[in-house]
């Protein structure tokens, strides 16, 4: 099976090490975290982006935070994990990962330490293992010779290692059933231009870029039979939360009759949130971007949300670890808990 | 009326003085062109841009090659203006410019380089009317309290100074109709972020800048009654040739019930072209998208075309100096040069 050579979230001798994904691709750093708060700037910083990664970056952020307490009896934890749960109030798996773990601190009488960490790898793994089953599940619906785009990064960096819209590309392309795979630059942290064009090339998966604005002629013009793209919260009724700029791809696509894809573990699936409108969605500063100009000047702002809602009626197909769900509603997605 | 303090074309002592858009909003420099080459290479280079801005440069570039050929009779002004005319390949109003030039010089027996540029003047002048026409129009369709969203520029900077789709705004400001304007970055050259945001702040019009991929939530969520933009090319039929991601924003628009207003001068339809699909669309380099990463990396590409075509169908309304065409058709394009 085709693998990804990427570890974005290690843990070696009690220490959180991450890939620092702000300076990729032009410099491979390691950004290491000893205590739960340096953990949650990581996240809050983007140095760890992704909804799965930043879930397996919480877990391990816990188990930091117990050794602290350990080490200092007046430090409080439960106050930590709360603001740990906040660094990024989007993506579900943050909150998913920080209440599992404090469940288990409850519930585990002795060696609680060890049973966080047992936890967290668990959870990395587990990751891994749900990324290749939705590759290989994502890649059947894909008929050999086509063209796909994908949209920001939800790839081996943004989980534990394979990707959930990577994955499928992965083993796709493994399968020989991909031609072109074009993945648009993602504005404003460029993430398809800075991480999945880095992550596809070392994995000698060739890519080709477009400004987003390109994408009604791509899809018009290019033969692309699916855009394919991850989530950072799936909600009850199939109403998808993820990067800004995939409901225009979703809007689009239908245009074009082109299929959607999402692919999420259940993980990422918010069975309490009734649908898309409810979702916090996170606005960052508009420094980010009006870069440095227009600074001194409050004529010129700039409205910057990082997430936007695709409605579950834009959706073809959601892929998960439990199956593939084709036009999930409700009832749909209901099922693929009962199954588990 | 409401005008605009910027003059990106200008003819002085016998020289072609253009704003360098390169570099704004950093630096206001100027680029003074002596021969109808350094105001080809200039239009190659994006010094100066914008359909109508184009054509004014090339009409001045003409008089430039003339006093070339009268101080050198080997001088081939035929050739030259052949190279000019084909500096860049979508915008219309390039060839309609050394075309107007041409037929001049064939026509006029003496004083030719006077009449030449007494004729780039007049386009110059006339544009500049048509544009307040144009403004006046198209204010006309926008209800008070409206929030608009425009692409790229089609303002000042890439006009003879006040603008097509910027002219509306700017009339529609004066009014006071409209309540918030919002502009796109407009990747790969920010010419919403680094020319609209700085010319409406110099005329004191308040604006808020998106990434492309937040245009759906904009449509959403923000009460955007149109998105207003120029054209580099309008066919028989209507089909709009204009800046990439015009046609992701028309789709979005007609997802969303939200009109779009294209507004182009006469000069800007080409009766000669029955639809969008056979415009040659200008392919830049993939550097313009890459920038100075994967430069050795053949696994890593970019596709870009810098125009898209929206089709009729979505254009709710075509302002033209003569009049404003609701649902744009042949029939009714064919009607504003009869009414001519």
């Amino acid at each position: 099976m085709a693998d990804s050579s990427i570890s974005p979230i290690r843990w070696l001798d009690n220490q959180l090490i991450l890939l620092d994904q702000r300076y990729l691709p032009d410099t491979n750093e390691e950004l290491i975290c000893t205590t739960l708060e340096q953990a949650a700037q990581a996240i809050s910083d983007l140095v760890v982006r992704g909804a799965p990664a930043i879930g397996i970056t919480a877990a391990y952020a816990v188990v930091l935070g117990y050794h602290q307490l350990q080490a200092d009896p007046d430090y409080d934890l439960d106050q930590a994990m709360d603001l740990l749960a906040r660094a990024r109030p989007t993506a579900v798996n943050l909150a998913w990962a920080v209440g599992q773990q404090r469940e288990l601190m409850q519930a585990v009488a002795a060696d609680t330490g060890q049973a966080l960490l047992a936890n967290a790898r668990a959870i990395h793994q587990q990751d891994l293992e749900d990324n290749r089953r939705m590759g290989e599940l994502g890649a059947d619906l894909i008929e050999p010779g086509s063209n796909v785009l994908t949209h920001c990064n939800a790839g081996a960096l943004a989980t534990a290692g394979f990707g959930t819209a990577l994955g499928v590309i992965r083993s796709a392309w493994e399968q020989g059933r991909l031609q072109q795979v074009f993945a648009s630059e993602t504005r404003p942290w460029l993430q398809g231009l800075r991480l999945t064009a880095w992550e596809l090339a070392q994995d000698d998966i060739a890519v080709s870029l477009i400004v987003e604005g390109a994408a009604s002629s791509l899809l018009a013009q290019r033969g692309i039979r699916w855009v394919i793209v991850g989530a950072d919260r799936v909600c009850a009724n199939g109403d998808v939360v993820n990067k800004i700029g995939t409901a225009n791809l979703a809007i689009m696509a239908r245009h074009y009759g082109v299929s959607l894809m999402v692919v999420a573990p259940l993980s990422t699936i918010d069975l309490q949130m009734p649908d898309g409108n409810q979702v916090e969605i996170e606005q960052r500063s508009s420094a980010e971007i009006l870069g440095q100009h227009y600074t001194d000047d409050a004529r010129v702002s700039a409205w910057n949300p990082v997430f936007d809602v695709t409605p579950a009626q834009l959706v073809s197909a959601l892929v998960t670890e439990k199956g593939v769900v084709l036009q999930p509603d409700k009832e749909k997605i209901a099922d693929l808990f009962k199954a588990k």
